[in-house]
């Protein structure tokens, strides 16, 4: 983008936005209902900011997370579009664990001048695409340069007045499930690493190409399911961590009980390490633990079959110091490492 | 920061931000009304998204803008304290703009590894202070390791439905104002590049700490004054060409209406520069720049006196192509420059 001007950047994207979003109203795809309606997004891109009209009876859910190039991602690893993708769907992910419908974008870009405009273009389609599948849209943002590649977004979604899954509400008896099989990314993220793509493209593309669990999100909140949520985005254990500190609970999980991806376990045999440090440790899979009261089990297990994807009880809530403890095959009780850390170990991007 | 965790940092910041809030409470100051009530933020920090609850009968104003070191500020200008609050400021200025109430905030922070903790600190206290000074909050955010220091804010707000103050409702016949002295900004910059700070405090305060107009802003909204409205982020000549786009109105300026200050008047003499050349090109000042029509114009002015600012009648909306020009004292007509480009020429960090 370098010579470029910021106006004429600003009214790139805009065009492209909104081809976009006039290409959908055309021919919108089937079975995705559009949240944000003409009468609900009041105005977006081209004014001092954008104007939001949610409808009576809901509240507004607002997440934001930034992925930055070399922490979050590494260009090399990942196409534009994937990039941006990506930076969607860890802000679809957080609206998802409070079981939120996502209506609106804003989106704050940091530039490297030797960003291309196909790039720039594909970073724009591809968080157009993850957000679009949802019905929400960019309404607004900014773009600036800066030496090392930023996507910021902001999520702002709805979801029923009180309605939301809370990190608080776990109590003693209830029982803990995931969505799909978590460690995927983990493991997907050591074969990047160790530049072996042989046999890891399903779980290299976990780390690549997340995709939240949205309709989990609703389906728990239309079903009143759920006593608490999160999503998986530092890892099983750490993630547990943060529902048992908001609840004021222990966690147990069950080691047979895990789901284990066949593509996973067999990576770990190759490296000769312990499946298990995939599914609890540290992973970004951004599938959703939730926690249900006995009652509501069926339900939970009826949504697997409902959607069409795994959802697993793994362990149960009990009453104790606010830790995650794994009982093993033997027996044995073991605490559970907590998940990434963004700051200190958690640098994924830099290999 | 260098070595602290992630979570460690999530929860001092937290204790800060809940802290100020719990010091607010008790002691909020005289004359601030606190917008963000308790029953507005249903949730703040401490799940995976934030919970809002904006009242019956009012749109929802948002907007993002990032400052970015090096590009918007240099840590060595600024202190930690200025850089928050800066990057507060210029998005209080984008909800004023609107007309809005600002209610909330999420804060996305890339921090390079040799920032300290009290820096961050006073980033947060920054950002704390010139929000709360509106009554609005930060209710989430993240914090990611970067090699560039930035703060990207997303600020939500709320404005009447359907009052909310766009760039496109100009019209042939309004009268274009402007609040306090714009240029200032511009010229303390380039005090601040010249490294000359004898005289020049006041205009580097400008550009170190803006104050965005969100008084102006309501009282523009309450009182039905303006017919199109933005801020000074670019300049007066880019930021009125905004208004002539979206209006496809003309501008013309008078130079002899324009508020000139003193301090910016006796460094363009020193420098032997134009000191209209300031007043009308790129400067970020977080003034407003509105249009009324000619009914409203005593209305405009008696809104100088209520707030006990400067607010100036500069020119007029014309038919036309959509383009500012300037006449001069003289009664030559000159085109007048763009604004700001954050891309190009706008590396104000930079110098």
């Amino acid at each position: 983008v370098a010579g470029r001007g910021e106006f004429e950047l600003i009214a790139r994207i805009r065009r492209w936005v909104e081809a976009e979003h006039a290409r959908d109203a055309r021919g919108s795809s089937a079975g995705v209902a559009a949240a944000g309606t003409a009468s609900e997004i009041v105005a977006a891109i081209g004014d001092d900011a954008a104007l939001l009209r949610p409808p009576r009876g809901w509240d507004l859910v607002l997440t934001c997370d930034a992925q930055v190039e070399g922490r979050h991602f590494r260009r090399e690893w990942m196409t534009p579009r994937q990039m941006g993708a990506r930076a969607a769907e860890v802000n679809l992910s957080d609206i998802a664990a409070m079981g939120g419908v996502p209506i609106a974008a804003l989106v704050s870009l940091g530039v490297p001048r030797d960003l291309t405009l196909p790039a720039l273009r594909g970073i724009y389609a591809g968080l157009r695409r993850a957000l679009g599948a949802h019905g929400a849209q960019v309404i607004g943002g900014n773009v600036t340069c800066a030496r090392q590649l930023f996507v910021d977004v902001t999520l702002v979604g709805r979801v029923e007045s009180g309605r939301a899954l809370l990190r608080a509400g776990a109590r003693p008896g209830d029982v803990v499930f995931v969505t799909g099989a978590p460690g995927r990314a983990a493991a997907g993220l050591a074969a990047l690493r160790a530049g072996s793509a042989k046999g890891c493209a399903a779980l290299q593309r976990c780390h690549t190409a997340p995709r939240a669990r949205v309709a989990v999100g609703r389906f728990l909140v239309e079903n009143s399911i759920a006593s608490a949520a999160i999503d998986v985005s530092d890892g099983v254990g750490g993630d547990l961590a943060h529902i048992c500190e908001a609840s004021g609970v222990a966690i147990v999980l069950d080691e047979t009980a895990l789901p284990v991806d066949r593509g996973l376990a067999r990576l770990a045999r190759a490296c000769g390490c312990d499946p298990i440090d995939w599914v609890t440790g540290p992973s970004d899979d951004y599938e959703l633990l939730f926690t249900t009261r006995r009652a509501r089990v069926d339900l939970a297990l009826a949504m697997g079959a409902s959607l069409g994807l795994p959802v697993t009880p793994i362990g149960r809530v009990l009453e104790g110091k606010p830790e995650v403890r794994l009982r093993r095959r033997t027996g044995a009780l073991e605490k559970v490492a907590g998940g990434w850390d963004h700051l200190r170990g958690g640098d994924r991007g830099r290999g």
